[in-house]
């Protein structure tokens, strides 16, 4: 089978425009097919502060009104996904930006009301991959917002670490999908501050080991149930680490595998 | 040869949510291949005062500063766009957004400064449609908005109604196109304050009796220079009037022909 890569970027590269230039001008050499999912970063929030929108909050959660919806959308879908795009083809890279209602490639359902209201943040139920593998097979990589739709006419804000991990499990069946989250350490930590103490590799006992150690926790555990969940649905291999990692010019990154 | 529809929507169409409904359920009725291109209307503006950034007009003409760019990649480019998508595949009529940038489909050059530097404005250079051809094949619409890209990784602000004639025209070699411009009006007017007194067809000799009787004037002088453009390099027929003109559900357009 082919190897499909996906990546996945969060917000601090995002917010760093030498981070991201440093990251493009990466991606745009790895071979095809490949894929990237992007976060969104401060500029989101900041645009709210600026349109005087206030950040809702419910327990520590940010609750996804009609006005943040919008603001989600615009600068998501539009800022950063078309500045992506267009940079990309500046540096010979192919690309087409999609939200998951562009070619309906991703459907989610709007998360139902149990103790919160989170407004409309979608929890992803359908990939649908035939017109990606397409554009793919053409050497276009689609670049994906963190945005799906629930096929009513609603889009949905939705977490970029499981768009990346469920589109992956949506190509399985067809290419060795391996999956790269990258952020700004080098990867799994034993010590949380010291980016030195990498833990390689990481299987479902390894992984029970450190939970019950107490090593993962905070942003980690949703991350690397994320990974789990992928390698648990024939996803070949998940890596979590700094960028450079996508062209092995560091052997620092931690490994998910089975 | 297959016919394929390119329409056009303006501004109007967009800043009435019931009547961009009602011609999306239309266009979601019409049959593949079909191509969607939308104008801006008011949001960017509000969007632009929203955020204090000062309008910038010179002798008439709005600049394309990089805030104003920023918004409008905001707003057309997401918050419409995007939309636009995912009310179509709420209506099953499968959608996929698009800049200039993606897929590399529009190539402009920001234009030279002359007496006005009006920016991070593009004029049209070159028109890429395999891969539009390749998603219509799958009966998929690519849904235009007004943003083209240089190629060096700048997005451009660019004029719908031109990036639909420059549309039309590069797929005039693989299918008879007919395009739509939709607007507020029946069409082109004799008497422009009388909405029955269109004129119906429209040829070179004919328009230049209308332009020299001053029946042409303002917004319609670049719309139909637009028109005749296209009709001269091979688009089988241009159509101007009220959306309803999709579905033969009025006989009141104007059709410009050679």
């Amino acid at each position: 089978m082919e190897t499909l890569k996906i990546v996945k970027i969060g917000g601090n590269i995002i917010d760093d425009s030498k981070a991201l230039d440093a990251f493009l001008e990466q991606f745009s050499r790895m071979e095809s097919p490949k894929l990237l999912v992007h976060g969104g970063g401060k500029l989101a929030s900041q645009l709210a502060q600026k349109m005087e929108v206030e950040v809702k909050m419910v327990q520590g959660r940010r609750i996804t009104d009609a006005e943040t919806l919008d603001i989600i959308t615009m600068v998501y879908g539009g800022k950063i996904n078309k500045n992506i795009v267009a940079k990309l083809q500046s540096l010979s890279c192919n690309a087409i930006g999609f939200t998951g209602a562009d070619g309906n490639t991703i459907v989610s359902v709007k998360r139902p009301v149990k103790d919160i209201d989170y407004g409309f943040v979608g929890d992803v139920e359908t990939v649908n991959t035939e017109i990606l593998e397409l554009l793919m097979g053409q050497d276009i990589a689609p670049i994906f917002c963190a945005i799906t739709h629930d096929s009513q006419g609603s889009l949905l804000n939705t977490n970029a670490d499981t768009i990346a991990s469920e589109l992956a499990i949506g190509f399985a069946e067809k290419y060795n999908v391996e999956l790269y989250y990258c952020f700004e350490k080098n990867g799994v930590l034993r010590d949380v501050n010291d980016d030195d103490s990498v833990i390689e590799t990481i299987t479902e006992p390894i992984y029970q080991n450190l939970l019950s150690e107490g090593i993962i926790a905070d942003g980690m555990l949703p991350k690397l149930n994320n990974c789990f969940h992928a390698i648990n649905k024939n996803v070949t291999k998940v890596c979590i680490g700094k960028p450079n990692m996508l062209t092995q010019a560091t052997t620092k990154f931690t490994t998910i595998t089975k």
